[in-house]
C-alpha cells in the first residue's frame, strides 16, 4: 500500500498554489519568460497568464514582471513576492512529503493490510 | 493564506481509501449496517456497496461481514482487518495533519505574502 497526498495553498477558500500553478511558477523562474513557460507546460499563453493574473488578484500582490520585447515575446521574472512564494511552498512541500513518508512506514509497518 | 491537504492511500496506483470510503467505513462501523451507513451518506446502496467490494478486491481482505436481516435490511460490521485499517487511517491523518499545521506556521510566518 502506498500513500498518495496533494496539497495546495487557499486564501478565503480560493485556491492559490497546488501542483499545476506551482509547476508554472517554477517555469517561469527557469525559463525567464511566461511564453515559454506555457509552451514547455502545455499550456496556452492565455490560460498561463490568466492562472498568474488569478494568482496575483487573490494574494493582492504581483508574482511576475513582464517587459514586452521584440519578436522574442518578452521577457518575465518572477517578484520579491513572486519568489519568496515559490520557494517557501518548496520548502513546506519538501518537508511534508518528507514527515508524510516516515508516519506512513511507522504507522502501516505490519503487513495484516 | 491557509494550507489544503488531501490523503488517500493506493495499492498499485488504485485507489482505496480516501475522503469518501473512509466517512463510509466509518458510518458503517457507527451505524452497524451499510443500508443505515448508505442512507446517512446520501449514497445508493448499490454505491456503497460496490465501493466495499472495491476496495477487498484491491487489498484482497474481506472488510465487512453483512448478515441479511429481515425488514431492517441486515447488519454489517466491520472485520478485524476493516478495523485496522479504519484505525491505521485515522491515526494517520490526525498524525499529519497535525504535523502539517506546525510546518505550515512555521514556514509562514511572515506577512511578506
Amino acid at each position: 500500500m502506498e500513500l498518495g497526498i496533494k496539497i495546495w495553498l487557499e486564501k478565503e477558500g480560493k485556491n492559490i498554489l497546488g501542483g499545476g500553478r506551482y509547476r508554472l511558477l517554477k517555469a517561469i523562474d527557469e525559463e525567464g519568460s511566461l511564453k515559454k513557460a506555457a509552451e514547455r507546460l502545455h499550456y496556452s499563453y492565455r490560460y498561463a497568464w490568466g492562472n498568474i493574473r488569478k494568482m496575483e488578484e487573490h494574494l493582492g500582490k504581483k508574482l511576475i514582471i513582464s517587459h514586452k520585447g521584440g519578436s522574442g515575446g518578452g521577457d518575465s521574472i518572477l517578484t520579491p513576492e513572486g519568489r519568496i512564494l515559490l520557494e517557501k511552498y518548496e520548502a513546506l512541500r519538501r518537508d511534508l512529503y518528507d514527515y508524510m513518508k516516515q508516519a506512513f512506514e511507522r504507522i502501516f509497518t505490519d503487513d495484516r493490510l
